[in-house]
């Protein structure tokens, strides 16, 4: 017989634990924010927590979401680390990873420091950055990746379109063989700049110019067309990369056929592109504004693409890709008012706090996808492809105390008025959800119960990301 | 603070834990035969075992072997439940589920009921049945079945060949409704029978009927066609099936096809497809008997196509298909003398004790595989695919504390003389090896020590299977 | 300059003449029954035809239709050579090549015989016989099938689904075989028969037996399945394989996956896959009973899936699968009664007459297809396939002169009063057309004019068809 | 009985005629260089060529070939018009189809009119230009390109690499929707160019700058990137594309999976990609020079997977892309000496005269492909692609009377002793023919006998082409 003497902070006793592959019975010892015992029976502690009927999965990441960016255009986004992180963790999330946007001419470096500025003291929640490299000129390839790689800043963005963000496919390769070389994640916003460019310049001169004509404008050929030349790309040099956001089966298709030939490809989606459609972005009057982001929703063909890529495998990462812009506001969505030519709409959806629930309700509640995936995508995955597991992302030993209790039957009606965001409104206003995480801890400590935040400001920490694959040497290729 | 009594039998320290999506360092604390805490520093036990530098990951189940299985033609199973978990448990293998074969005509009972008698007291490790249903008459499918699955025998396997064992069409349509309404998993050896025939008959007319004929005759073609039909049957039906022993791309492509639809199709294949081809049914005399199994080894492309589905997911199950006869053995190989026609030469080949460090050293070490991986091949998908999980194939609270201890360096060779089953050959002779399982438990017990047996017959007990999904009644049929 | 004479006994002058591959406009000499001149101003003749204004093209060959075809069950087909011919010649169409069917049992040689007393003096139009093969043993393998095809019976059809037809794996293996030896085109009947029994089965236990349900019975996964099967044998065998009558997306995508990897695999369809859908067969009280063949018309999904498979080339053959019961008959839709079991329901639908002009109207009019793929698809491709060409199904020096002349803006409705078949619907009431064929001669004599027969029965002779490929022997498979 | 006086200039008796369909025997009549009869015994004519034996073909056109193209680097092509069309006549061409190239900067029409300079009076055969359009400006788009197709220049190339030809992905759309708006056909030389810079710098840091790294800069991935691009490009702006010499698998199977799909999108292969592979670029000292093109020639594997593209239809014409630099020549490949780096060796080799006998060799004779898609390939597609039928590439009443006669048996070859271009190798020296063209007529003009030109300069007249579709609003396009 054993005598054990073990410290508990907190225990959480009775829980259905739930990870990304496993499902058990056990109590959970937590200590000095990490998950130190698992097992039955795991005795007292000062602070309890029964979770007798309730699930318990790891916190979710979300591992796409724009907060208190700055802009070049004059719109202002809704949320900063205050509300979003707020936000994140009234809807069970427990860390958020943001980007550190570099603007063209730029040093990295600075732009990192400047977001570091903006984030310091006011997250509830933890987070890391992703990068948005927009100039990878000689310095940022030579010093300032390498170095911000090696200092936990492992994983950034690119973008295939958007002028002052876009770069070209040698720019492209550069950085894929930059993230192959340091050991990097890339991840890709694949959508064909001349071909959204050519079809707006179509629109316009026939007067098609309100939000339902984002969408047309940003077509699914677009999307695809940019996917299969990021795969390319990313085939040349051999490296992984992930492919963000995507909305339908023209794109699925590609990620897929990478997968299968055995590539590294990654995919993301989020809970826009399973709930919404071009309908949306065709509301009366400006309403439709409020729905216009990139790629834009499609039709219910794409939806059931979708739920397939999320049931058969080809997404890893399930995220809210939120961009915060109020709709009633000149910094806003009405930037250059009512009857703005789409291209002027700033560009984005609110979403936070809804993503765990919805996928929750819609997925594992209605059985379309297995609770353990949904873990996979909402926690595990993305820990793992970030750079931030075995840290966060999952339950075991070790692990930082990140644990969202889920009650599996409780209903409620997403409103806006009861969300923690900046937003004035939720693209799922009245949705009803079955499912609903009732207690969120951080590190051990609560940030959120029955959907009202009760961590503070600065609770909060940054999270340096390890390289989530090895620096491999260029001669290595395959095939080269 | 918190002061917990836990008693433990065993305690495995400083454990690198491997699960099949995590990794993390652990105490592992034992008692009656399950994992009852895991955790850092757990403290004592009369029982330690020092894990250091270890990795711990599940026992190995292997979902797929034949032990003293009654033939109808003379030859005899080299192994029966004694020699057969002895060898398998040297191999780092705590659970084995060989099959309680139907014969024509016979009560389904009947052939579990002598099964049980087979195995009684002999077994080293765990053991469960899957079923062989040849004859599904209206008693076996609406009586014997469901009582049954019911008692703990949820899978059966159904054959496209063999003239004594294949069903036809109706007849699997048949026991897929049943698999449906009580909530069986179906396994499928698809090969088409005639296809076979046809091959064989030329064969035998030009006189090419040496050992390295079976393989042509066993076309890839058949083993393609079989495995389509046997997914449209259960397309049909809606219900989930299993392809055993997939051999090359042909069937791979099926597989995978099936399920980019979102078909619950699952897919095992075995070491021989990674190891051996044609050449070695291609071995001068009579040695290429040794290596006449169904289906056959292909090529290397083949292999590599095999590799592939591991690597991408269309695998599920790694299995070792033993099916032990000894080669200079008149009841064996030899059933027909030196120079018998392929037809004739008993099917199988051993690999009980080599599955697991042959995938290990080939997958994991060489790095096709992560090792997340290969404990989701070899424990964790076949515990939940055929109703064992999760009192097996994982490591979490309440799981059997069925563990196999990894040193990953170590280095060693595949010698037939060393290993533990009664066949007299193993085709991996010489095969050079890094990794080795150097502990195994099963239910807490030590099972094998260094590659040598620890247990008795007797200690491995009977485990009665959950159903693997609900049972669910015809009319909900997608499409009907 | 020359001075030629040559006799023309008829001269069509100004036609616009299309071929599988070429449009030009010229003067037709025909000769003894033969094209023998294409030219600008070929002068005169005793018979001359002004095509001015309309297009000539090859005259339509319907390679699959069923005439007095001999039935088991009490059911009498509605046409024999006499109507049947007459109401081809009235849509345009030269030639037909209905079944010779063997009755288990019977010799395919008297069933041969039989069939030409069926014909004897009885054809407005050329016609040759596929024969329908049964029972294919020893004699009909190693006797009856050589001595046939050697005397212009070069094709035949087999059929994996109906009892008394049905072939088993190992008899297609041998009649595909036999197909390679001797040179012959098997045509195969694609449907899974133990799905369509299964299912069927399932049906009346619940009660629903009205036609509808015979499209519910004959799925498109047996179909499917079927044809990869087929295609499988036929790739075993290394034989060319026309799946015919193919009704949607599930068998043409695996025509062409096989057609993809350079397999000879040919498909057909016809005029109900492109009109008609399950709806028709849930027509009110017994009317659905009209549209009962199979396989069964599907969805608007399937319809154009159908279309794009004309348009994309994998399907090289477009037939009627004429087969004629009268609806308010007692030998006819109604030998059951009113409300018969859909099992019992005599299958198929009236066609010969339609076939071309609702390609022609919904195909080129309509531009989903060039005229020149209509061509192809009537006329040219079935010769090739069938052994006819060069002497039908083209318009060039030395084939018979079979010639459509159409007015290509033509208005006309469908009125089965109209028609000159002996049916008493037609699926197709009240469908409005554009084109229409004008004047149609065979073997430089007309045969109908404005949509009346202009022939007599007997002017219409047997064609023997030469081999559609070489005879090759066993050994020279690829990889066997 | 009709008597008919015909006029002929030229009879050809008993020819066997080939089309790309038919295959029938028939005397061919030629009056003012047309076919004005085809017949059984025309009689007579002052000028009458006896075909007994042969097969008469349409006379080949070279839709892809480069003659005196001005180069801006000091490269110059050894072929003129003269030289080049006598060496295409001797190999049975009729038509050849070069380039009128666009410089940056410069009028297209200007282009157009010094190619006229250029060709004038040289030709033996006929001949059209396409053009090259890399300055796709508001005047070439508004204003040249519609008057310059209006007038017959119907067809234009397009480049996705070289830096001094390339079109971003705007400017491609442009040059598309333009091809739409006016119905002209755009050729696309497919590959990404930042991919070629990105490997060249790396071979360069290397030092491996031998010929033989050409091909590995010129990747396959990149080119199937650019085909996927090209055909996604135009989808979105729904016209017809054309991908020109395509080199292997990755490409083939963008191509075949946008044709699967329905998309209007041809491809064109080269005899390069049907017999060389890398390693004749890896050939001793600088003779990899020999046959450095983009793209390059690849492996064995990809040969196969031409062969099949063109047996299964992904290809629709085969060229020769005949791009004539003397290897010995400081204005040849040796431009930059012998141990230039691999990006300054001028790309390109010949061709124009060995297409037609390679193909008809390798192809038809060793039965890969059928002789009428021969024909096909190498007449009647390209005509009717670009615009030029049915005056050109068929045997039809009206069509020039371009015909060439082969002798099917005929052994000869290669030497580049006995080729009529200017350059000073063939990359199929040696190479052994079975089939060869005896007898070529254009416009019913003998132009060669065997293999010896027989025309003379100016003989060739310029063709100009229709275009090859309806021209069509934007407005109509789908899914806009």
């Amino acid at each position: 017989m054993g005598l054990v003497i073990m410290r508990f902070d907190t225990l959480i006793k009775n829980a259905l634990i739930i990870t990304a592959v496993d499902r058990f019975s056990a109590d959970i010892g937590i200590h000095g924010g990490r998950i130190t015992a698992l097992g039955r029976d795991l005795g007292e502690a000062d602070d309890i927590i029964d979770a007798e009927g309730l699930w318990v999965l790891p916190g979710g990441i979300d591992a796409h979401c724009h907060l208190d960016q700055p802009l070049g255009d004059g719109a202002v986004m809704a949320d900063d680390f205050h509300s979003g992180t707020r936000s994140a963790a009234a809807g069970g999330t427990t860390t958020v990873i943001p980007f550190a946007a570099q603007h063209k001419g730029q040093s990295l470096r600075a732009a990192v420091e400047d977001y570091h500025r903006r984030s310091e003291g006011k997250a509830f929640i933890d987070y890391a950055f992703h990068m948005i490299v927009t100039d990878p000129n000689e310095t940022v390839l030579k010093e300032e990746l390498p170095a911000l790689i090696e200092e936990g800043y492992s994983s950034f963005k690119i973008y295939m379109t958007y002028d002052d963000l876009r770069l070209n496919d040698r720019e492209i390769l550069n950085v894929l063989a930059l993230a192959r070389r340091e050991g990097a994640m890339v991840m890709v916003h694949a959508e064909n700049a001349d071909c959204i460019a050519y079809l707006a310049e179509l629109l316009t001169e026939s007067g098609q110019t309100g939000p339902y004509y984002h969408g047309v404008a940003h077509s699914s050929i677009g999307e695809r067309e940019a996917s299969h030349r990021a795969i390319s790309l990313a085939e040349l040099v051999d490296v992984p990369v992930l492919i963000v956001h995507v909305s339908g089966p023209e794109a699925i298709e590609q990620i897929r056929w990478a997968q299968n030939r055995g590539l590294r490809v990654y995919g993301e989606t989020c809970p826009q592109y399973l709930m919404l459609t071009a309908a949306d972005l065709d509301r009366d009057g400006f309403d439709g504004a409020k729905y216009v982001c990139s790629p834009p929703p499609r039709d219910p063909a794409a939806q059931e693409a979708v739920w397939q890529g999320l049931e058969t495998g080809v997404f890893q990462v399930f995220s809210s890709d939120h961009a915060p812009f109020r709709f009633d506001d000149p910094q806003g969505k009405k930037l250059h008012g009512e009857h703005a030519h789409f291209e002027h709409i700033p560009n984005g959806i609110p979403g936070l706090e809804t993503r765990l629930p919805i996928l929750f309700s819609e997925g594992v509640v209605k059985q379309r996808i297995d609770v353990t995936r949904f873990v996979a995508l909402t926690a595990t995955n993305p820990a793992k492809i970030y750079g931030l597991y075995p840290r966060k992302g999952t339950i075991a030993i070790g692990s930082d105390a990140d644990l969202t209790l889920w009650d599996a039957a409780a209903k409620s009606t997403i409103r806006n008025a009861e969300l923690h965001h900046a937003v004035d409104y939720t693209p799922y206003e009245g949705l009803e959800l079955t499912g609903k995480p009732v207690l969120t801890l951080c590190r051990g400590r609560m940030v959120s119960r029955n959907g009202q935040p009760t961590a503070a400001p600065g609770d909060g920490i940054f999270l340096h990301c390890d390289r989530p694959q090895p620096a491999r040497p260029r001669g290595e290729a395959k095939g080269f």
